[in-house]
This record gives C-alpha cells, sequence and structure tokens, in this order.
C-alpha cells in the first residue's frame, strides 16, 4: 500500500476521541493519555513475552478475555513493573478512575504504564489529574499519541481508510524494543464491525511481520502492549481488504518507530532471502538489524560490509553457505559468492549516508524470506541510556 | 586461585619465545607477531562458529589435525576474511614465510589474521617483513601480544607456574567479541608434557567457563582462534594442577579482554544461581551482560536496576518465577521476590561506579549456575566501531 493511501493529517474513526494531559508526573510534558470509543468496541490485545510483564499487563491480559473495551488509558513517566500486589491495585484504580469519568465499567478500561521498572505509580496524582479530563476530549489522534511518549521525538498516529472504515493507529517508541508479541505500545482503533475473535486473529498475524520484526536494541520491554479496538459505527467490511490495510498501517508504524529508535539518524531494513525456510530467514534478518557492528557501521557511513558477513555467519544454527551468499546495500552489490566485491568505497560510503539503508541478502540455499526492520547505534543511544532513571 | 598466584612481568615457558614488528600494514603500531618453541609442540585449537570463518581459519583447521605446532604467526590490521581461494593461498604463503625463516615445515605454523573483514591479506609486505624475524626472538610475552593488537588499549599476557612447569597466556581483544568456542585471538604456551588429545580435552573445558562466558557486544568474530601449545621443556605435571591453573588463567585473561572491551569503563560480572540448570543460568548471565540497557546503566551508574528484570525476563524459553527472583548489585540487595526494593539512590549510584561491577541474580527454581563477562556500553564504542574501515 503506498504511503500517499495514509491520511494526512491522520483521522480517528467514527466514535473515537482522545486527551491528554500533564498531570504532575513529569515536570511538564504531558504524561496521562485517554483514547474513547462512544460505544462499547469489539477488541483484542498482544501483550509483551517478558517473564516480568508490568501489573498493567497482567490486569490487561484478564481484561482482554472479555474481548470488550470502551477506552484505553494511559500514563508514561513510570511503568508500574516489578511492584508487586499494591502495583496491580493501582492498575485497578487508575481503571476505576477513568470509568468514573467516563460513566463506564472500570472492566472496560484497558490500563498501560510507560517508564522506569520498578517505581510505585504516584496513583493519587494520576486520579486527580483524571477529573474532567472527560471536557477535553477530540478528534487529533496526535494529541493521544503525545501523551504516551517517553523518549520520543514525536508523537506517532496514523490512518487510513478502509471502504466506508477507518483505521487509526496510535503508538510509541522508541528503546527497550524488539517486541515479542506485540510493540511497546500500540493501540489501534476502528469503526468497522468486527468481532473479538476475528480481531485477535488478524491482530496476531499483522503483528507477526511487522512490530514482531523491529529491534531498536534487543532489549524487551516488560510492558509491551498491542491493542485493537473495533466500534463497528461504519458497519462490515471487506475483511480481505481490512486485513490489508491493517498490515501495511502495522507496517508503516513500524517503520516510524524504528527512524525514532534512540538516538537514530537512519532507519535499516534487512531484506533476506533465499534461507533454508521463513524462520530461518527472520533470523538472518534479525541478526543483521540487531548486530552493534552492522548499526554502528551504518551510523559512520562505513563501508565495512565484511561486518554484514560476520551477522550472518554467526546464525550458527541455520543453513548458511558462503559459496552461495551475495548481499546488496540499497541495491549496491558489495559481497558476491561469500566473497567482498572490489567496490568503490565512496560510492558505498555514499548510500550509507541514507535516510534508509536497504540491506538485501540472498542465502541461495532455499526459499524462505523476512523483512526486519531496526536503526543505526549512536552515541545518542547512549546518552538517553546512562541516565535515563535520573533524568 | 588468587591474583597474586600471576607472575609479574609475565615469563615464558622454557623455549618460547617472540617477536613482534612493524611490518606496513598499519603506519607505525606492530603489525606482525611470532610465537616459538625451540622444539615442537603437541598443540590443540579452538575456533570461531561463524559460517564465515577466515581463511586462517580454514587452514587452522586443517594444520591442528596433526596435534603438533612449533610457531604461531599472527598480522593484525587485515583479517583475511571473505577473501575467497586468493585468501587460502596467501594464508599458506605467510606459513611457508615463517617456516623458512625460522627452519621449520609450513605444516607446524599456526597463521592468524585480525582486523578489517574483507580486504586481500597484502602478502608481499608481509613475506618482505618477515624476513630476519628471527633475530628479534626474545623472551617477554609482551612484546608479542604487543604485534597482535587492534583496538586493544594495552598488551595482554599472563603467566603462572604449575610445579615446575610454566603456563602462558598472550590475548588481544576487544570488540566483535562474544566467542563460542573460543575468543578473538588467544594463545597458551606451556613447557608442561601434555599429548595432543589430553590438551584438546583441557583447553575446550577451560574455554567454556572462561573465553565462551565473555561478550563485548554480541558480535561473533569470523577469526576467533585459542589455541595452546605445550613443548615438554618440563616434563610432566600433575594434571589436575595443570587444570586449575589452566582454568584460572583463561578466566583471568577473561577477566582482562572485558575489562577492555571497545568503550568499555567496568567490567560486569553477571552471577547467576538457583536457575533450572547450568544452561539457562549461562542464557540468563549472558542476557544479563549483553543488554544494551544494562550496559548503558552501568556506564552511567544510574540505578535504574529494573532493567536487570527486563533482562533477565526476556530469556523467554528459561523458567522464571517472579516471586522467587532476588538481585544485588555488588552485595547490594535491589530486588527481592520480583519487587524492585525502596533502596538509596546514591548507594547504588556509588557501587555501580566501581571499577568492576558484580550482578548477582538468584531465581530461586533450581540449582543452576553461571557467570558470564562484559562490560559497560559507552559512547567510546560507537566512535570506534562507527569509522573502523576508514581510520
Amino acid at each position: 500500500m503506498p504511503n500517499s493511501s495514509f491520511h494526512d493529517p491522520p483521522i480517528f474513526p467514527r466514535g473515537f476521541r482522545c486527551a491528554s494531559r500533564n498531570v504532575g508526573l513529569k515536570p511538564q510534558a504531558k504524561d496521562l493519555a485517554i483514547f474513547v470509543s462512544e460505544v462499547d468496541a469489539d477488541a483484542a490485545a498482544v501483550f509483551t513475552r517478558n517473564h516480568f510483564p508490568g501489573a498493567p499487563v497482567i490486569v490487561g491480559r484478564e481484561i482482554i478475555q472479555h474481548g470488550r473495551l470502551r477506552a484505553v488509558v494511559v500514563n508514561s513517566k513510570v511503568s508500574n513493573v516489578a511492584t508487586g500486589q499494591a502495583g496491580i491495585q493501582n492498575v485497578r484504580r487508575m481503571a476505576a478512575a477513568a470509568a468514573a469519568e467516563l460513566g463506564t465499567s472500570p472492566e472496560h478500561v484497558l490500563v498501560s504504564s510507560t517508564g522506569v521498572i520498578g517505581v510505585p505509580l504516584p496513583i493519587d496524582i494520576i486520579e486527580r489529574g483524571m477529573r474532567g479530563i472527560s471536557a477535553d476530549l477530540q478528534d487529533n489522534p496526535l494529541v493521544g499519541a503525545e501523551g504516551i511518549m517517553t523518549t520520543d521525538r514525536h508523537p506517532k498516529a496514523l490512518s487510513a481508510s478502509v471502504g466506508d472504515a477507518t483505521i487509526t493507529w496510535v503508538a510509541k517508541g522508541s528503546g527497550m524494543i524488539e517486541p515479542n508479541m506485540a510493540t511497546m505500545l500500540s493501540y489501534i482503533f476502528t469503526d468497522a464491525a468486527l468481532d473479538a475473535v476475528t480481531l485477535d486473529r488478524m491482530l496476531r498475524a499483522a503483528v507477526e511481520g511487522s512490530f514482531n520484526m523491529l529491534s531498536v536494541d534487543t532489549d524487551t520491554s516488560t510492558s509491551d502492549t498491542c491493542a485493537i479496538l473495533a466500534n463497528g459505527l461504519a458497519g462490515r467490511v471487506d475483511e480481505t481488504a481490512f486485513v490489508e490495510t491493517l498490515v501495511a498501517g502495522c507496517v508503516r508504524m513500524t517503520e516510524i518507530l524504528a527512524r525514532d529508535g534512540e538516538g537514530a539518524m537512519r532507519m535499516i531494513r534487512a531484506n533476506v532471502r533465499g534461507a533454508l525456510n521463513n524462520h530461518e530467514a527472520k533470523r538472518v534478518a534479525k541478526s543483521l538489524v540487531n548486530s552493534p557492528l552492522v548499526k554502528t557501521m551504518v551510523a559512520g557511513a562505513d563501508p565495512n560490509v565484511g561486518r554484514l558477513l560476520m551477522a550472518v555467519g554467526k546464525c550458527f544454527e541455520c543453513t548458511i553457505r558462503p559459496a552461495s551468499t551475495d548481499a546488496w546495500i540499497n541495491g549496491y552489490p558489495v559481497v558476491v559468492g561469500g566473497q567482498r566485491l572490489d567496490f568503490e568505497d565512496a560510492l558505498v560510503r555514499q548510500t550509507l549516508s541514507r535516510d534508509v539503508v536497504d540491506l538485501e541478502v540472498s542465502l541461495g540455499v532455499g526459499s524462505g524470506e523476512a523483512r526486519a526492520y531496526g536503526c543505526d547505534l549512536t552515541t545518542g543511544y547512549i546518552e538517553e541510556n546512562a541516565a535515563y532513571y535520573s533524568s
């Protein structure tokens, strides 16, 4: 789906609105956001596979069993992870506060929190800050996106049409990102009429080739959440067209998250084909976007392309044949038959300086293929993360 | 074995000598080293598991089949990897040049190369530079260690006594290091009398808990080599004592390599116990030393200890029970039962500022244990690796 198919600026589907505020968790920036449907929506969600899920993920897994949501409420700054039973109670209080404000039941409110791990959630501040937020509700998804940012450099929202219906994506990045079954925080809203079981199936398939193929730093957050809400106000849609647009938007949002990885200057896409199977292709593609030496090569636009072979070759359990391995950077051939070509350094340096660096590897052993998304590794990443707790 | 048991300065066993030179691969620094025994030595070696082994590794695997070595010759600056058949021939020429100089057979010379991947080895320069090197041979292992350095900040050699015999370790680091079956380049020399089969068994066991538990950046070099040469001039030794010292020296050298990881300010040791088994303990320990967010936390001495749980929790396939997970930093308790303790930030900041940061995690599910070695992640790593090829 071409990028021009996405609305500019993004809009909400019928019946969805959002609001965001600074309630005092951060000094000035917005730190609380709420997304609301005017009627109950069918819903599905996937969460982090980390063994230490945050309290909101533990409660969210219960809530989503009902397959119905009316609202999503999110705070940033404190993630409410590793906070024990008190953390669980704080999630329930946060849901109750949002439900009271919106006139719905707490069981229909999905709560997310993002920020520092292991610090108690300042629930009193959040409850106080929630009061009157329904008066702020508006139609611009970027307003909600702003309220869920942590180290993101800009708010992230997208929307696209499917027949008479609309799909809107709102997400945040941008470090601790190698999601497994979900991305950091990503919410998808639609006015199409789709039941919870169908939504669950569609969502799992869509994240598999998008958010689950994204890695900023190999670290998997304890708060990853990706939810979809369908309020049905636009009636039934063509399911094939819906899935196609859902996948396209998830991939597009994945690219937006990759570009805004902490400290990132460039997005890296690793395109692997000719692998034994898709599983091995994914493994190799992830190895490429995760290799610190490949990431710093891109950061410095340094034509040290032997590192591509190193990153492919360290997938010990995969079938790799040096003699059948070829590689390109933005279409420029750099490796043939496992040997580095005698290329013009300046040309490779130039192509590595582009905003998007496409690494393409053909393994020549089968028909498996995969694409992974990542970003370069710069001193900006270190600076952000060496003082995240303290700043 | 206490550190005081290592000789200061390090010495060679009977019959071993070394030399190093600048032959013109680098502008000024030494770039060629040779290590020689005055009689043939029994020998064993382990090499990288990367699917793109360098030409010296391909030839080295053949050579070591004979179980006999007289010399090791190493160049830095160019690794002779991804160079095809021409690369193999250059290894043979390099071995022949060393053999001619030393009056031995090329089949008794192990060649290693380290540096940029995918660039042809300037064999003429090396052959020319080798001439007369035997006149430079001397007793100080640090002289040879200097000739094999790449981004290492200092030459690395150790020695210790076992009864009447001596063991000497010479190695280099310091990026692209998550060895599998070996470290980047590490040579062990002894005058103990031990046959090649015994050496092979001892070496594999020793690297398993030392070099193989080291990671600077998760990247596995295409040149990793760890070889041991025993020339027998000191006669037979107590094998138990020999193994104990061999392991202690490999662990000590692993720590030296970790401390000198590219850009590193601090060594990190991850000590995991109470895992389901040793395999899972290793997996969790590696996850801790490999997590960019743990590494930057240490770099910034930022008490963001929730990241320890994140890194433990992303070992999806391991048995992890949040309620039984405890963690300490340099003995200071920071997590109990999966919950962050309400500790004094300043104290944790202080302990994170030490030269060595011991992360200890008790999983409370079994009796598996492991220790992994790593280092913090600083802007220095990025700076070195964003222009490695070009500089």
